[in-house]
């Protein structure tokens, strides 16, 4: 790419402050970004990373017009409404998708009997396709892949390399697994029978509902009976675990690290921070939000935000928080006040014996 | 299947309650269940989840039978002494496993020299076994697992696709190893020399005892010399961690995302709830159990229950936490009292002047 | 191996106490040891597991010099400055490395086209090459690994089996990637649009820099723009996450199960122990150390040592786990100090009436 400060400017819509002339020959981040490079903001405040970036030419949200100086940090700003939203229009303009090649089925590649393939889907080399499989179009099935026995795949759907999918598996339509997630295996259930964990069979499976992303190295196990189910719209970030029985709404959020017990339900849009942890047969109330670290071993209500282990709503988890900070002191404080009315109580005694004496 | 509740009571040798005829042709859970399936329900308390069930007939424990009311439920009620035992025997009865189909070796699996694969044992489509590995009987090493150079394994064991053993891995019995396992990469341990991590060299293995399971995604690192010992009938979930010279005793429970540094060792039927962590060096007693997110960095005694990081006594952590949440209420409390003090004082200092004007 | 403590003595320039002629056949560790056997102690106290040791011959500090008595052991003890140092010495003179067969491309590996090997690499049986990689000398590349198109490895680098590149990814020279680590996922990111989570597209890539070796199961996201970078001599453990964007310095050390939310940079020398989680955005000064389980989420200053989520000065952590310990107890001083101080009242109040009827 090679253009002005003042093109991107009508391009986005926006209205430039600064040099119009400004040449711009790329797209970085702000913290990246060089003299020519354009880059975004999308905070009204504060101001300072947009003046320590070293970006020549920056888009910002219309809200930062009235206090940024652009002559002054001698840059070129472009204000609009959604800079974020401007940024990715220019990226997808300057840096198209390269268009998807079509090879079909790789000759190394390992197919099995009654395997049917859609149309414009490539089963890339090394991938191994289970009997009984059904696959739709235009998905991509990447290299060492293994998909089992009587698995279900819908259109467009993207498996990253060394990805599992268990027998008896269903993905429906524009799902990406990435690289080494695993579906479908055995729920981690147990009768102790005699001193020895017995293994519980799990004759049920696991569905992945339509525009569902689930991360690199995540597994969802399959249930006991029936389905362990994931809404659609659902994104799933790296190394999470979700158990069997799980029936997840639409449009959850689940960051890294997430582990879900088993037979956790959850309403739609509730949003899991890193490395949260909830106990099984928990509910999770429709978007409720749960920070970085929650444990949860009861159910929430939904549209509440909650904090800690065990999770309590945000604002009563920083009261406590506080709290505890300030515990040292309080111990010393209340040390105090008991030496003070200890000395109160031997003045009342002595003034009291001085009476009696009188 | 297709069968009546007053039959499946006669199987299980149960005693009914309600319609005997009623028609039952499939196996469900209790929350899924329709009116023409059967489900269980395993505990004397509360019996809500059985009013709200919809499904046609229960399974339910005889501690149950005299509080429930199977007319007005308007359900089938067949009173056990073990539902859960009872419910799994007519699953295994109306589903029974496949019989597996004995292929051999797949004729693309890859094969070093001097290996040595027992009767009726399958090696997957794209499965790797390195030089002198010696494979037991009936065992199946699924597509795209790596076996490497002189590991031994037993037999009825289960390797599942993309499980990973670096060399000299030594797997018992009856050992089920999930999809994206790795067992036997590197411990984590470097010198630091001249402002460098040198790396220990790792010439231990790993020992993986019989009738262990062990999840997808886990992995369990070899030790410095010796080996990292997993315990018979040690039941270990996904994306558990067991670090370094490890030595886990026999039917110890470890549930999902887990982490277990360096040279822990534990008793007997210890149980770690999800995402538990002990520190390194740590003995876990045997029967001790671990509640979810507990941290651990000393010894723990036998047969008590813990929660918490740093981990406590369950009824320690309980009355911690229910002061934690009064806390702030306490410290409003000290501030009143010493408020009241400090008034009392001003009293007796004011008595005190009065007595010495008189 | 078959020597003497004598002769170990020598060969190590340590000094000898105990019998100098003590066979020795092996080495183990001090747990581990047998009488015929020769381990090692670092720590200058406690003695107690070298005189619990079955060891018969211990490489120990100096500093144990005066307080042992190899004869009351029974054992033979060798005294250097660094018995770790020492032991690692002997174990790669008696056991050292096996050399590595250079045998070039496995007939069953698959190279894509445009693809550099350097001398002396291996790509083994059933590893996947992508088109446009360049891969350097003395590598090895395991079974079913893949590596994405335009990948970049350097020198002497070992890509253990079935881990994953996603294309254009950069791993400079000497790092070791172990088993099922995925290196280039796509970024966790979102726009909620009209109820829907929109992908924001990753363009960015991974550099991995010298001398880093990164854990099984470990995945580090590829950036929106530009790259996520891994210091130079930067170890990172089994089953970490690192988000996109993250800038990670020189010889961090990164144990398992931590995560870094997206954007953390580091500087050098940071340790971060098992299943710490730091927020996004957030800055790790350098020479900073995290204790397992802390949760961070605001930048951190260097050369300071913090535990508890939130994060807090270790010192400051502990008093209050201290005195969250002795919470519960507090509560009951302050409740006696109450009623105390009421008593006291009451007494004054009286006091003043008997005053006021004089």
């Amino acid at each position: 790419m090679q253009t002005t400060a003042g093109e991107i400017a009508a391009r986005v819509g926006g209205t430039l402050m600064g040099d119009h002339a400004r040449m711009i020959i790329g797209l970085a981040t702000l913290h990246q970004a060089r003299g020519d490079q354009l880059a975004y903001y999308s905070k009204v405040a504060p101001l300072s990373p947009v003046e320590r970036s070293t970006a020549g030419t920056i888009i910002a949200p219309l809200g930062l017009r009235s206090s940024a100086d652009a002559d002054r940090l001698g840059k070129s700003l472009i204000f609009v409404d959604d800079p974020q939203a401007a940024f990715l229009e220019l990226l997808f303009e300057y840096f198209p998708a390269p268009t998807r090649e079509v090879f079909g089925v790789a000759s190394t590649a390992e197919i099995g009997t009654d395997v049917q393939i859609g149309s414009g889907t490539n089963i890339h080399p090394g991938a191994r396709i289970g009997n009984d499989v059904w696959i739709g179009k235009d998905c991509d099935i990447h290299s060492g892949v293994s998909i089992g026995e009587g698995c279900r795949i819908g259109d467009q759907c993207e498996i990253y390399p060394n990805a599992v999918l268990y027998p008896g598996v269903q993905i429906w339509n524009r799902v990406r697994l990435h690289a080494c997630a695993v579906i479908g295996a055995d729920g981690f259930g147990y009768r102790q029978i005699n001193g020895r964990h017995e293994k519980i069979p799990h004759y049920g499976t696991v569905v992945v509902e339509d525009d569902v992303e689930i991360g690199a190295g995540t597994t969802i196990d399959r249930s006991f009976l029936g389905a362990t189910r994931i809404g659609a719209g659902t994104k799933i970030d790296n190394q999470v675990v979700v158990a069997h029985n799980c029936n997840l709404g639409k449009h959850n959020i689940l960051v890294s690290q997430v582990g879900f017990a088993g037979s956790v339900t959850t309403g739609d849009y509730v949003v899991c921070a890193g490395q949260v942890g909830i106990a099984d047969h928990v509910h999770l109330g429709e978007r409720s939000v749960f920070g970085a670290k929650c444990g949860v071993h009861k159910d929430m209500p939904p549209d509440q935000r909650f904090l800690g282990a065990p999770a309590e709503v945000d604002r009563d988890f920083f009261r406590q928080t506080m709290s505890l900070k300030k515990l040292p002191e309080l111990r010393q404080q209340v040390k105090s006040l008991e030496q003070l009315v200890l000395q109160l109580q031997a003045r009342l005694d002595a003034n009291a014996a001085d009476r009696s004496a009188a």
